[in-house]
C-alpha cells in the first residue's frame, strides 16, 4: 500500500449530493416544519456525539471547564455592548409573551452567549486569584437568517454550538489564550481529518465587539469556502461594558482581558463533505458510529458455520475496543448491505464467505478506496486496526492535498476572478491593507476577503492587485457560504 | 461496621439549606437575571453530567436511540392535540419576532416535545417493520410558571429534560413499554440511591393527552413530596391527532400506540436533598465529581515525604479507575480543606500525616457518617473501593428507611391532616374512587392526591375516609412542590 488511493469517485452536483447523503443515511431530517431547523436522527446523533466528544476532550485537556447557561437573554443585557447588538439586532428571535401575558422585558434567544455569560463573570471575578477563567458550553443558538438557509451550514437553530469564554489578568495572557484556542481548534480539525487555512479576518468582518478574529476556513467540494471555527480576541470591550474587574496586587482595579471561540455543527457539514464520495459517507474511525461492519456471505448449507464465524469475529473486534456491527439481516443480499454501509460510511467492511472458512481467511474492504484485502483469520483484529489507522491517515492526507491545490497565489484580479469562477477555492493576492480598497475588491470579485495568513504575515514585493499602491500583505479571498 | 450509621447531622430549615448548598458548593447560580433560570457551574455541571450518563446508559441498554429535535414548535402544531394545548396554553413562551420582523407563525419554546416529535413520526413510520420506535432526547424545555419559582424544582427553563417517546403496533406492546419505562426509571433512581413510591396519578392529574400516568414521587427533608419522573400511556390520542399510521399485514392501516416518559433536573434536586446533611453534599460515588480527596497533613520537616506519598496514593487510586483530587493548597489548613470537601460531598477523604508515614498507614474518612478508619497503606486502594461501595449502600438504605417512615397509612382525614401538618410525607387513605370526592379531599387536606400504588392496587376493607361510601382503593396524598 504505497501511495494514498484516490477517492472512489466524485461527480455531480455537490448541493444535491449533500442533501442526498444527509437524507438517506439519514443524518439530519430537514422536513421539520420550521425553516432553517432540522432533526438529528439516531445515526446522525451518534456522529454528532463523537464529534462533540473530540471537541470536549481537547478543551478539558487544556483546563477548560464545562458549564451551562440559560437560553434567554433580557433585552437590556443584549444591548450592553454597542457593536455587538448593532450586528445581532436584526438576527435575534424575540420571546415577547408568556402564555397570553406580554412580558415586561423582551427575552432574546441567545444568538451567542457573551451577553448571558459576562454578567455572571462580573459576579464571579473579584480578585487576581479568580483568574484565569476558562469555560465552555455546548448549546443551541439562534439566528433569524433572512438569506436562503442550508442544512447544518446556514440555519436558524444552530443545534450544536460550542462556545468557550475566557478572562485574564493581562492583555498578554489573553493573547496567549488566543494562540491556545487556535492550537486546540487545529487539533480538533486534525482529529477529524478536516483541512483548513487560518486567517486573521479583516477589520470589517471581525466578530462584533472583538479587537480581532482568527478564522478557520475549509473549501467544500463545490469550491465554496466554509468558515468552520473562529477565535476572537475581545480585549476589554466587553469587560468595560459589563464591568468585569479584578483587584490587582497594588489594590487598584483592572478590567479583565477576554477571548472567546466557537465551533458549530458546520464542522460536521465539513466532515461529511471533505471526505465523502458518490457512494456516500466516508468517516474517520474516531467518529464513525460503526467502525467495522461484518457481513456474512451466506451459501446454502454453510449458513451456520459462516454466521458463527462472523459472530466470533464481531466478539474479537469488540474486545479490541472497536464499534462493530454484524449485519445478519436475512432479507437483504450482500450487495444491498454493501450499499447500505458504504452510504453510512463504516470505514472497514469484513466479509466472511465459504471460501474464507476453507482457507482460514477473511476479506477486508476499505470504505475510502473500496480496495479489498484478504487477511489470515488469525490476524484479523490486528490487520483491521492497522487498516483503520491507514484509512484515517489516507483520508486526511487526501483532503489536505485537495485543499492545498485550492489555495492558489494569483497576480491579478482577472486571474483571481477566473479561478473563483471555475475551480473556486481560495485565492491569495497582494493587497495594500486599505479597507476601502478591500471592500472594492470584494465587490469586483464577488467574493469575501477571508483575511491574511494567521501567524504568517509577510510583506510581498509588488503592488496591490486592486488599487496598484504598494502592497503590504497577502490576503485570501474566496466565495463563501 | 454493623448497622447503617446515621447522617452526621440534620437541622434547620430545608429551604435555606438547599439554597446554601447550591450556592456555596456551588452547583447552580440563581443570580442569572431571568426569573426561574440558573447557571450550572463547573462543579454542578459535573454532577449533572454524571446523572445524565446514568439516565442515558439505562435507556441505551434497553434499545432506545438518542436524537435531537428543534426547540421551536409552530403554533398550529402545538394545538393539534386538544387536551395537550388546553393544559399548556398559559404556560408557553412565544417567539413572535425575528429581528424587528413579526413572524407569520408564532413559535413556541417547547414545553415538552410531543408536538415537535410526532409530526416526524408521521413521516418515519409507514410499515409494521418500522415499529417499535424508541427514542429519547436530553434538552431544555420551557414553562411560563406563574407561581413562585424554586431552583431546579419549579423553573421556567428546565435545563435538563430527558424525554423518551415510543410508538408501537398494539396496545399491549405499548403497555408493556410503560412497564419497561417504569423499570428503567426504578433502576436510575436506585443507582442514585433516591427512594421513591410509584403511583398511578388520578384522572384529573394525568399528563395532558395521556390515558394514564405513572409517577415517581420522593419526599424532601421538609416533608414535601417531589415528583421526580413520570411514565405516560398515550394510547392513540396523539397518533390520531398527528395521523401516525402503519400498514398491518392485512393491508389495513392502524394508528400507532404511544408512550412517553420524562425526567428532569428535579432528580438532581432530589439527589442533593435526600442524602445531604449540615456539612453539605453527600453524593453516591457513581455521580460524585471527586470520589476520593487526598489531603496531606503536613508537618514541618516532613513536607516532601508526605506530599510524595500523597501523590503515590493519588496515582494508585486513579489507576484503579477512581476520580481523585489531591488538595495540596499551601495556603489552606487541613481543617479548611475538610470543610470544603465535606461541602462538596467527596464520598471518601484520605488523610496522610507523619504518623501514617511512620506506621505505614493512612486514614480514610467517610463523608456520610464522618467516621474515621485507619488502614494499612498497602491495602489502601482495596479498602477505599470497599468503603465506597459500603457508603453507597448505606446512604441508599438510610434514605429509603427515612422515606419508608414517611409513607403512613391513616384511618381518618383528621389524622391525615395532622400528619401532613407535622411530619409531612405521604399519607395512604381508603378512598371510594370518585373524582368529586377526591378533589374535595384535596381541598380539605390542602394536599395533592398522588394516586394509587402502581402495580399494587388493593380493595381495602372499610369506608372512604372522606365521603363514607365503600372504599375501593388506597390512595396516596401529600403536600407537593
Amino acid at each position: 500500500m504505497g501511495k494514498v488511493p484516490e477517492r472512489a469517485q466524485w461527480s455531480g452536483n455537490f448541493g444535491e449530493w449533500f442533501h442526498r447523503v444527509i437524507s438517506e443515511v439519514p443524518i439530519y431530517d430537514i422536513r421539520y416544519p420550521v425553516k432553517g431547523t432540522g432533526v438529528w436522527t439516531p445515526y446522525g446523533f451518534k456522529i454528532r456525539k463523537e464529534v462533540v466528544e473530540v471537541i470536549r476532550e481537547e478543551l478539558l485537556k487544556r483546563g477548560h471547564e464545562e458549564v451551562l447557561f440559560p437560553l434567554l437573554i433580557p433585552e437590556y443585557m443584549l444591548k450592553k455592548e454597542a457593536e455587538h447588538i448593532r450586528n445581532f439586532e436584526e438576527q435575534v428571535f424575540w420571546v415577547t409573551h408568556g402564555g397570553t401575558t406580554p412580558l415586561d422585558v423582551k427575552l432574546a434567544l441567545r444568538p451567542t452567549s457573551e451577553t448571558a455569560i459576562y454578567p455572571m463573570f462580573q459576579l464571579w471575578i473579584n480578585a487576581y486569584s479568580d483568574l484565569p477563567v476558562k469555560i465552555f458550553q455546548i448549546v443551541n443558538v439562534f439566528r433569524y437568517e433572512t438569506k436562503a438557509t442550508k442544512p447544518m451550514i446556514r440555519v436558524r437553530e444552530v443545534s450544536t454550538f460550542k462556545e468557550a469564554h475566557t478572562a485574564h489578568a493581562t492583555r498578554e495572557e489573553a493573547e496567549e489564550q488566543v494562540r491556545e484556542g487556535v492550537e486546540i481548534y487545529s487539533r480538533i480539525f486534525d482529529s477529524l481529518g478536516i483541512p483548513y487555512v487560518k486567517s486573521v479576518r479583516p477589520d470589517w468582518d471581525k466578530f462584533p465587539g472583538a479587537e480581532y478574529s482568527v478564522a478557520f476556513d475549509t473549501v467544500m467540494p463545490d469550491g465554496r469556502v466554509l468558515q468552520i471555527g473562529t477565535v476572537h480576541f475581545l480585549g476589554q470591550g466587553f469587560s468595560k461594558a459589563f464591568d468585569i474587574k479584578y483587584m490587582k496586587a497594588d489594590g487598584n482595579y483592572e478590567y479583565v482581558w477576554q477571548t472567546c471561540y466557537g465551533i458549530s455543527e458546520r464542522v460536521i457539514a465539513a466532515l461529511i463533505s471533505v471526505h465523502g464520495d458518490d457512494h456516500g459517507l466516508v468517516l474517520p474511525s474516531r467518529v464513525a458510529p460503526v467502525q467495522v461492519v461484518v457481513i456474512p456471505i451466506v451459501y446454502k448449507g454453510r449458513e451456520e458455520d459462516i454466521l458463527r464465524t462472523c459472530r466470533e469475529v464481531v466478539g474479537e473486534l469488540e474486545k479490541a475496543g472497536l464499534r462493530v456491527k454484524l449485519d445478519d439481516r436475512k432479507e437483504e443480499t450482500p450487495g444491498s448491505k454493501y450499499f447500505t454501509w458504504e452510504l453510512k460510511g463504516a470505514p472497514v467492511r469484513v466479509e466472511v464467505g465459504p471460501r474464507d472458512l476453507d482457507k482460514g481467511t477473511a476479506v477486508l474492504v476499505r470504505r475510502d478506496s473500496l480496495e479489498k484485502l484478504t487477511v489470515e483469520r488469525a490476524r484479523l483484529v490486528e490487520e483491521t486496526k492497522t487498516l483503520l489507522e491507514r484509512i484515517d491517515s489516507d483520508i486526511k492526507d487526501r483532503a489536505k492535498r485537495w485543499l492545498d491545490e485550492r489555495v492558489v497565489r494569483k497576480e491579478s484580479l482577472e486571474e483571481a476572478k477566473k479561478l473563483l469562477e471555475t475551480q473556486g477555492g481560495i485565492v491569495e493576492l497582494r493587497w495594500c491593507g486599505n479597507t476601502g480598497c478591500g471592500q472594492d475588491l470584494e465587490t469586483k470579485l464577488d467574493a469575501r476577503v477571508l483575511g491574511w495568513p494567521y501567524g504568517d504575515a509577510c510583506s510581498p514585493e509588488g503592488p496591490c492587485v486592486n488599487c496598484g499602491s504598494k502592497a503590504n500583505m497577502i490576503i485570501r479571498v474566496g466565495r463563501s457560504y
